[in-house]
């Protein structure tokens, strides 16, 4: 399907599900990015759940976003239990403001749900010339070290820096694999990978239903469960949201909104060594793309690269969508 | 050795090695802290290694530390090549200034030194009632994804967050083991475990002098190569230090000084959800340690509690000091 022809057609749909036209196009922006990166497990797959959550009132299509201004640093958004987009988008806009302002920015949101990909708004702060970490929570989906039963979400951890080409855009969960990844293998009937999740009963599977509803493993036993655990309190505890395995599930937990909490931090990077920083930042890069390299690589991509390369390619392309989703689609723009 | 008794012993070395008496009392409680949470690779096996730096004039005994405040939140530390723990020292202090004033804090150090463990000033930071991170770079251990020569220092995460009982301290390197684990290996004839560290050839190697020259694998691939580059680029780039493999390793290159950076960033926990947050954290921390524990685990532990209990433990023993370390001690103590 032709992008534009995509991006009218999912504005269509949101606004039939009472989003601003404003708001529809954000939304639409976002899905259609993360099918340009290939990153199809936050795309269009997503756009049924998120249409449902809005007809069940779990997500507020006209929701009076609040950023409250604690100094010229710091600010706090209440999403007003927004579609994640729109409160996000809003929330690292005033993280970035906070910055150019004063060198560093604090922006934290509550009352938010489901927001795609970290690398999202990261972006938006880097081409800015800024730095920037966003935290966010999620759903139960991995075990704490030590404990046999999910609780913290896949919570990533997000980096991003200005390099004076394509941004440095570090966009990791803390698990093996993105809970999406798994959750786009079921809709499709595919096989997960060995060794990423265990059953209810503790087995490796690569079944996606049972790792559904068995347990996702962290990245490097505890110090894996650490972080994602730090991403709680940052994401969950500090904002006021929810936390310690409260993340409502999107896509089948219907029993009150998500309340996931976001956290963006962004420094301006020329605050300590002023114009050297993209000096310095050039001569980092070029340091070890030039190291020799490892057995099977041809060189070496810093995180965002990979991503960027493929948002290139595909955006003079058509975007092919499934069946299955493009029957969603009708669906959704005609039932009411 | 008795805890008084070795810390005056200490004192002496760095003073005969023309600390002044402050700066050799902050360096000895940091190797003894080191010692009490049996994080031994970063304790007294390092105190020859900063006598000899010291010696050959790439410690600065003397140095002239200046702070420049940028804004309210915002100071820039030039540590004048002074030892890591002292130039931490104050900078956390700094750190913890701004982020009582205005919420949030960002101290940027440069030529600075190894400084022990990022837990060491997380710890000051919390016990303060402050979220913290802490960043650091170190020298080449780690090959950056893709390539096969090391290049990014063990770049550890650490982040703290008060709990209203013993921190949550989180001080992970971003490899699979600490760099200090094989040196103290090396140092005492021991084998390092399988699967953490390639020789020179790119062979899985157990023996730690092959691990020493060859190179230490990354947690989880891309992401854990991912996290140490944006540690290099937080520590190094950012405040003007080190970076991009050029941090001199501490032990065996005497070509110039270190210049190491550090980066603390610091969150009053209260600014968005006020007393509320102390509530919030205990409640985030009772929910995991009440989950189902896995075979094997009695208790849920949150990091930063196992070094704590160790410390009470430890407090009242005497420590144990290798004969080899010992007479390290008493020639340090005598040569000048």
């Amino acid at each position: 399907m032709k992008i534009n022809f995509l991006r009218s057609k999912i504005i269509q749909i949101f606004e039939k599900h009472k989003l601003s036209k404003k708001h529809s196009k954000v939304c639409a922006d976002y899905l259609i990015k993360a099918e340009l990166i290939e990153a199809k497990s936050h795309g269009l797959t997503r756009l049924k759940m998120y249409c449902n959550r809005i007809k069940k009132k779990l997500i507020n299509p006209k929701p009076k976003i609040k950023i409250k201004r604690i100094s010229s640093s710091i600010s706090y958004v209440d999403a007003d239990n927004s579609i994640g987009f729109v409160s996000a988008d809003i929330g690292v806009a005033q993280a970035i403001k906070n910055a150019k302002k004063t060198g560093v920015g604090l922006v934290a949101i509550k009352n938010s749900g489901h927001f795609g990909l970290s690398s999202f708004y990261a972006e938006q702060a880097v081409k800015k010339n800024l730095m920037v970490f966003c935290f966010t929570n999620a759903p139960p989906a991995l075990a704490p070290y030590g404990a046999k039963k999910s609780l913290f979400g896949t919570n990533p951890i997000c980096f991003g820096a200005p390099t004076g080409k394509t941004p440095f855009i570090l966009d990791t969960s803390t698990s093996i694999i993105n809970r999406g990844k798994i959750r786009h293998a079921h809709k499709f009937g595919k096989k997960i990978p060995y060794g990423v999740a265990l059953n209810k009963f503790g087995k490796i599977t690569t079944n996606a239903r049972e790792a559904l509803n068995g347990t996702q493993l962290p990245i490097a036993g505890f110090k894996g469960s650490g972080l994602a655990w730090m991403v709680d309190i940052l994401s969950g505890v500090l904002t006021g949201s929810s936390h310690g395995g409260k993340t409502k599930d999107p896509f089948d937990d219907f029993s009150g909104p998500q309340n996931v909490g976001h956290l963006f931090i962004t420094i301006n990077p020329k605050i300590f060594i002023g114009n050297r920083y993209i000096k310095e930042i050039k001569k980092n890069i070029k340091l070890i793309k030039k190291l020799p390299k490892a057995k099977g690589f041809s060189s070496i991509l810093y995180p965002g690269e990979r991503k960027n390369n493929l948002y290139k390619k595909n955006l003079n392309k058509d975007i092919l969508i499934p069946r299955k989703i493009l029957q969603e689609m009708v669906e959704l723009n005609v039932v009411k």
